[in-house]
């Protein structure tokens, strides 16, 4: 029996010196293909990715060249782009790597809806920059004709804000479920998933414009397809604590329970290892395994010898 | 057994009276989506569909607001985010009409990789313009720069032109196969595919810039994951000859052969009802049956007893 397993690649990851064509995403992205096709003979794998950098670039064309005629797409539907932006060079890569192998892979992107709740309390206090910049003038405006939180971005200029809710659900897990049983690699849950929430009475699905986390995403897709690794890949080995001082401590094996603790003492930062950290301790909590390293320590890792490996 | 369909929905479909916005195009969808609930208890069903405006309009506002930071997708990657757009917003729809009826849909749209031959005549003689229209002067310098073909648009302006090459093959098809087979409906082959060609030597995939005709796509797609019937849906109830004339003849059963006769006659437009009627004889000939009606008339073509039917 394969185990299975979701990696959740960075956004940035794409990005190698912020270079940001489709040429140079795609020639990253190879890596990335090439480290899967050396795993699927032991696991059934998904992939979920984020979306930072290509989902704001595509705002910008959209925002930027916007007319009657051609009128710019919501963030919601921006991020089904983006979907279907990195899905495809992920794809490629994938193919690509097996081929190497003189083999041929299944693999397939998943476009993903990810269920908030409306009422999360995140749409109270919007925090996610997107976009481009504005001036004041320029932003209030907007704010105003579009319904959009507006707010000045550390003395660069103003952008919109929107919510980041928590994951519930995701749409299309019965259909990625099959797919990874019948051996399809599956990449979905891009960017944190395309958020919707569910109308009261008739619970249909609606878009609504707001960022996921994908970290948090990526767990909820491990819960879901009911996963027994998770990993939060990223740009270091491992978690540290007191990272960058001199004193910096690599952590390798620990328990949710430890870890826990360690959140509550504010050891990791918010906006960056803080929600791998609570993404990979809350599947850990699930009876499961949480890992979190980079791209060079991944198999290793997955063995037991690398990374930060979080146990129940 | 539930019989195997592919529906191709016109590119124009979405977009009525040219009403590009996200929400006008969510709104279109969801009488789509209500059509494929109502078939799916009798049909397994693949969805591909047309991405004409969806994709010019991508391309519009990629090319219209480059930057270094934030350079524009090329076509091939555009065609991507059209898939993930689109593909969103038939989901969407498909859920929602589930709802209504007191079930849970089963949907998932894959972002698909269709495969040209790098040598397929049409790449010496590139037609079918895109994006956006420039001088005469700008388009010069961008055909110098970017290795573009530049044509005189109908005294229009001028505009790039990039080839139609035939579908040969479409990367994702055991993936599809597997899940049309699990009862999953697969929106797929959007707007023609992602046009990709094989490397000669080592036989990687590689997008190219090109148009792939939607309707031969999504043929292709049926006879690749062993359908029954193929569907054109476009905006007409059947085909005619002498379409306008005041003695114009509607089609309704017709074999292959005596269709394949109309068409050396010239009886079908090019870049209207041509391809329509090229794809459904062509999946016709192959010993199945090819219908090409509108949406109003579907369920009853299914039947038998509506729209052009063509049959072996």
């Amino acid at each position: 029996m394969k185990k299975r397993i979701v990696l959740a690649l960075g956004g940035n990851a794409l990005q190698k010196n912020g270079e940001a064509t489709a040429e140079a995403q795609k020639k990253v992205a190879a890596s990335v293909g090439k480290l899967i096709a050396e795993l699927a003979p032991k696991y059934e794998i998904a992939v979920a990715h984020g979306n930072g950098p290509q989902v704001g670039n595509i705002l910008i064309h959209e925002e930027a060249a916007a007319t009657d005629k051609a009128p710019a797409m919501p963030l919601e539907t921006a991020v089904a782009m983006s979907q279907g932006q990195i899905g495809y060079w992920l794809t490629q890569a994938i193919n690509n790597a097996f081929l190497e192998l003189h083999q041929t892979a299944k693999v397939a992107t998943v476009v993903s809806q990810v269920v908030v709740d409306r009422d999360d309390p995140a749409f109270r206090n919007p925090t996610k920059p997107i976009g481009q910049f504005y001036t004041e003038t320029e932003a209030k405006k907007l704010a105003h004709e579009k319904g959009w939180t507006v707010k000045e971005d550390a003395g660069r200029g103003w952008r919109r804000v929107v919510a980041s809710p928590k994951p519930i659900d995701i749409v299309e897990k019965d259909a990625i479920t099959e797919m990874i049983a019948d051996g399809i690699i599956v990449i979905t849950a891009g960017g944190g998933g395309i958020p919707v929430y569910r109308t009261k009475v008739l619970k249909h699905l609606k878009g609504i414009d707001a960022v996921i986390d994908k970290d948090f995403a990526a767990e909820k897709l491990a819960e879901l397809i009911h996963a027994d690794i998770f990993v939060s890949v990223t740009a270091v080995p491992n978690v540290y604590i007191n990272y960058g001082l001199p004193h910096q401590e690599a952590l390798h094996k620990i328990a949710a329970k430890e870890i826990t603790n360690l959140i509550k003492y504010g050891y990791f930062k918010a906006g960056s290892m803080l929600p791998k950290v609570e993404a990979a301790t809350a599947f850990a909590r699930k009876g499961h395994t949480g890992i979190i390293t980079d791209i060079d320590n991944l198999k290793e890792a997955l063995a037991g010898h690398a990374g930060t490996i979080i146990t129940a």
